[in-house]
C-alpha cells in the first residue's frame, strides 16, 4: 500500500511548538521524504487570527480559521493548540476520519485520554503522544516499546521544569521560594500565574500519562495525590544538603500492595521528595527534566534532558510525525492503548516510604525517650536522630550569642513507614507536651 | 489482517541472555499475549549440544540442534548466539522467509549490518536489535523514531561497562590498570582475554551502530578510529580529577567538515577523553553505560543504565519481540534502515577537539616561552598552562626530600586543534631540548 502523493500535515495551533513544527516541516521537507520513503507536506496551519502576530515565517496562505476543512483532507494531524476545547473535539474528528494523531497536550490526555484512545481504536488510527512528557526526551517510546517486554516496577521522574529550576537555585544559590520563584520568571522559567507548575499540577498530569503507560492502566489525572512545592522552606532545602540530599518534585509511579486490604495497584503521586545526592536525579539541574524507570528486568535506566521549551519539544512532535508517516507507508492498523492489567489506583494511604521529621523540642533529660516511644506506639521506626541543642542567634541577640535557649532541635528519619501510621504519629507530635513544634515532614525517596 | 494462531518465536542461542529471554517468554507468555494482542509461542531454542550444562530450565523437548529446520516455521527469529558464522547465514535465511530478526550481535552488524538490511528491505522483514548497543538502556529506538524528525549533531558514548568500570575503579579506589582489571575480572565485569573490551573493540562496534543510525549513512566498524585504555595511566587519572576533569573512554560519532578538504562528513571514534566533571557523563560510575545525544533541536538528552548483563539485555530483546509481535498483528512491511545521507566517513585527522599535554622539562628560566613558541609554530593555540617544580620524593631520598630537582612538569590545555597539528607538535616537543619527556596526550571532550 505505497502513497505516491505526498502526505498532508494539518498543523493545530501555531504557538511556540507549532510555529518550530512548521518551521522544521518546511524547512527539512526533502530531508524528512528520505527519512520516511514519501514526502509529506504540510497542509495548513489552524489558528484563531489570521492577523495575530508570530514569530515564524509560515508562509501567510497556508494559515486557516477553518481547523475543520483542514482535517478534513489530512493523514496527519498535528495538535499543539493546548487546552480541552476545542482541542478534544478536533482530535476526535481527526481520528474518526481516519487520520493519524499526533499531540502535546499533556492535560488533555489525562482528562480524556481513555476516550480518545477509544476512538483512535475504533477505527484503527494512532494517537502520539511523546511531546507530553519530558518535552524533547523520548520517554513514551521507550515505556511503549522498548520496555514493553519488561515489568516497570517503579518511576521517579522530575518532569515539571520550572519546579526543578526554583528547587535548585534554592539549593545551589541559597534563594528563597520567593526569591527563586521571581528569578524563574524574570528568566521566563515560570509563568505570570506558576499556580499549575508550583501547585504540581503539571507533573501530576505527567504521572498520570506515565503510570497509565508504565501499569498498563488507567489512571486519571485526579486520581494523582498531589502535593507543590510551595511549603517546601530554604531551611529544609539547607538541611537536606548537609544531611546528604536534595529536595525534588518528583512524579512518582509503582506498584504496590496496600497493607491494609492485602490489595495489589498503581500508585501515582506527587510531592516534594528528599533524594539522596549519590541518586542519579539528584544530579538534574535548572529546568532539566529526566524521568528514572525502575524495571524487573533492566534494572535502572534513566532518561534526560530538557523537558520544555518550544523547538524541544518540536523535535518530540517531529519524531512522531515521523512515525505517523511511515505506518501511513506501511500501511495497517495501529496498536491500541493497553490497559489490559486494569490495575485499581491505590491512595496515598496505601503507599509506605520513609520520612524525614524535623522538630523543635524542650532541651531536657528524657525529652529523646519520650519522643523515641510515641514513634514507636504509633508503629514508626526510628532509623536516624540527630540532636542540635538550639542556641541565641547573634543577630538576634549578640549579648546572650551562643546561650542555651532551652530548646533543641531534632531531625528524625524513619525506617518505611505507612502514610497512615505517619500521619498519627506527627499528630501526636504536634500535641506532645514536650514538643514545641514540628518544623519539617518530607518523604525520602531514591534509597 | 489479525492473526489467531500464535506467533512462533524461534531462539537462536540458549546463554545467559538466551536463556533469560526463553524463561521470561515462557513465565510471561500471559502478560505479553495481552500486551500484543496475539498469543506468542516459543517455538523451540537452537543449541550447539543438547547436553550442555545450562543455567535454565528451558523445558529439554524445545532444545534442538537444527536451527534450519527451527527457523523456517517461525514468525519471529532471536539471535542471540554471538559470533559471525552461523549467525549471519541463520539471519539470512529466516530474513529471506519473511521473518522479522531480532539480534543482539553488535559484532554482527558492525561487519555485516549492509549485507542484513539489504536482506531485510528485498522482503520487507524487519531487523531490529536494541539489545545490540548499551543493553537495556533503550538507544537504537530514541535514535531511529523519536529523534527521526531532528538531527543528530553529535553522540559522547560510554558504551563498553568493563572499562568504564575499570577507569572508575582507578578513580574512585586510586587502584593501578592492573589491580583495577584484576578487579574486574574477579568480580565478572571482565573477561578471561579481556582485549575486546580494553582494547576498545567491542566500542568501536558499537559506535559503529550509533554513527549508522544517527547520521543515516554506512559506517562500518573498521573505519572507526580506535584506541584502548590500556596506556591509561593512574597518574593521569589523578592529575585529570584535580584539574576537574575524569577519564572516560568515548564513543564519539559526529557531523563535521574536514577542515583540510572542506569535506562534510562522519567522524566515529573511539579512545579515552577527559570530560569534565560537571557533565552528566562523569557521573556515570562502575559498569553502567550512557549515551549523551545532542540534537540540533532537542538539545542534549542522556540515557542511561546497565549495559550489559543477561537478565538486562533480555529486557532489551523482549522489547523487540514485542514490537515485531505488533507489527505481525497489524501487518504491513518493515521499514528499512535509511541511509539516504550517505557521508563520507572521515579519518582522525578531520578531526579538531582540545588536548591536554602534560610535559617533564627543565626548571630553567625561559622554558615555557620555547614550548609556547612551539605550539604556535605548529598552529596549535594554548589556553592554559600549569606548572609544577619537580622535587625529590621523600620516600625515595628523605635527606633530601623536597629539593628542587632541576625539572618541572607542565599540563598545558589548548584551544581546539586539529589531529594533525597536534600529532606534529608533540613529535617537535618530543625532540626539543628542553623537554625531558611527554608524559601525557589526551583529548578533552563535553566542553
Amino acid at each position: 500500500m505505497i502513497e505516491y502523493r505526498p502526505l498532508r500535515v494539518a498543523l493545530l495551533g501555531a504557538g511556540s511548538v507549532g510555529a518550530q513544527v512548521a518551521d522544521q516541516l518546511l524547512t527539512h521537507r526533502d530531508e524528512l521524504a528520505a527519512r520516511i520513503g514519501a514526502s509529506i507536506e504540510l497542509a495548513g496551519v489552524a489558528v484563531r487570527s489570521l492577523d495575530a502576530k508570530r514569530d515564524t515565517d509560515i508562509p501567510r496562505e497556508l494559515l486557516t480559521t477553518d481547523a475543520e476543512s483542514l482535517i478534513l483532507g489530512a493523514d496527519i494531524v498535528v495538535e499543539v493548540m493546548g487546552g480541552l476545547e476545542p482541542a478534544r473535539t478536533l482530535i476526535l474528528q481527526a481520528l474518526t476520519s481516519g487520520a493519524d494523531v499526533i499531540t502535546a497536550n499533556k492535560a488533555l490526555l489525562a482528562t480524556h485520554g481513555p476516550e480518545l484512545f477509544e476512538a483512535a481504536g475504533q477505527v484503527g488510527a494512532q494517537l502520539y503522544y511523546e511531546a507530553a512528557v519530558g518535552g524533547a526526551i523520548p520517554i513514551i517510546r521507550p515505556l511503549r516499546d522498548s520496555l514493553a517486554g519488561d515489568r516497570v516496577q517503579r518511576i521517579l521522574g522530575i518532569v515539571n521544569g520550572t519546579t526543578n529550576f526554583i528547587l535548585d537555585r534554592m539549593d545551589a544559590h541559597g534563594e528563597s521560594m520567593e526569591e527563586a520563584l521571581a528569578t524563574a520568571t524574570a528568566l521566563g522559567y515560570a509563568e505570570a500565574d506558576p499556580t499549575a507548575d508550583v501547585g504540581g499540577y503539571d507533573a501530576a498530569q505527567k504521572a498520570a500519562i506515565l503510570a497509565s503507560l508504565a501499569f498498563h492502566t488507567l489512571v486519571p489525572a485526579d486520581a494523582v495525590y498531589r502535593e507543590g512545592i510551595t511549603e517546601v522552606t530554604l531551611e529544609q532545602v539547607v538541611a537536606a544538603r548537609k544531611a546528604g540530599y536534595v529536595v525534588k518534585l518528583l512524579a512518582i509511579c509503582e506498584q504496590l500492595v496496600d497493607p491494609a486490604t492485602g490489595q495489589r495497584g498503581v500508585s501515582a503521586r506527587v510531592h516534594p521528595a528528599l533524594i539522596p545526592l549519590s541518586h542519579p536525579l539528584a544530579a538534574v539541574h535548572g529546568a532539566n527534566n529526566a524521568v528514572f524507570v525502575e524495571a524487573e528486568a533492566a534494572g535502572s535506566l534513566m532518561f534526560y534532558g530538557a523537558g520544555a521549551g518550544g523547538i524541544q519539544t518540536a523535535s518530540a512532535v517531529l519524531g512522531d510525525v515521523v512515525s505517523a508517516a511511515r505506518r501511513h507507508v506501511v500501511g495497517g492498523p495501529g496498536v491500541a492503548e493497553s490497559t489490559h492489567a486494569d490495575l485499581p489506583v491505590l491512595p496515598i494511604s496505601a503507599v509506605t516510604t520513609r520520612y524525614q521529621i524535623a522538630l523543635q523540642v524542650a532541651d531536657e533529660p528524657g525529652v529523646l525517650a519520650v519522643i523515641a516511644a510515641l514513634f514507636q506506639s504509633h508503629g514508626v521506626s526510628v532509623e536516624t536522630v540527630q540532636q542540635a541543642v538550639s542556641v541565641v542567634d547573634p543577630a538576634v541577640d549578640p549579648a546572650r550569642a551562643g546561650q542555651a535557649l532551652g530548646a533543641a532541635t531534632l531531625v528524625i528519619g524513619t525506617h518505611e513507614a505507612s502514610e497512615a501510621d505517619l500521619a498519627a504519629t506527627v499528630a501526636a507530635l504536634s500535641t506532645s507536651s514536650v514538643v514545641h513544634s514540628v518544623t519539617s515532614v518530607l518523604r525520602v525517596e531514591g534509597l
